[in-house]
């Protein structure tokens, strides 16, 4: 099972994770993404689907419109895994190629 | 543009929409769905999404693991209208037709 990393490992992981940032309240980390319209927003999450489901590992996510509101978090580990961040790390990069940053 | 329903007119069409109830603190429309893991519950949304895309009308909807949290109402109109009930409808028959009623 993926380990809970500890504080000071999600910090510097945090770091590389452009957009990402600590879930208030919660030990989870958290992103909105604002695309263009929800043609892009719903096809972002289609790719994150294919991601999180190869990896059985999924978000929790709100979209509205052009924007999606993600949460990561492993159950199971009570915390933010290294799951949660190779999964922050693939969102990040199917955005970039949407053009968000 | 689509009209807001009166009170009395959301009602009757919520009778005809199982799993629907009223958005408490917001003139709308919502319902949870639960299905069997993730693969349905964003088969379902990927369904939904085209449908609601090609209305050009479009969910609030959150997804953790196997549910989906809908919530519909129209923003130009202050309140829910016709385009709401018929996602909503939409939605239920595209969740029955995966075995959720």
């Amino acid at each position: 099972m993926a380990e809970r990393l500890s504080a000071e490992t999600r910090k510097s992981a945090l770091a590389e994770l452009p957009g990402w940032s600590e879930t208030p309240g919660r030990e989870a980390i958290g992103r909105t993404f604002t695309f263009r319209d929800f043609n892009e927003a719903f096809g972002f999450m289609s790719r994150a689907a294919l991601v999180a489901e190869k990896s059985d590992h999924h978000p929790e996510w709100k979209n509205v419109y052009k924007t999606v509101d993600v949460v990561l978090a492993t159950h199971d580990a009570g915390g933010v895994t290294r799951l949660d961040i190779d999964l922050a790390k693939a969102m990040n990069a199917i955005a970039r190629q949407l053009g968000v940053t």
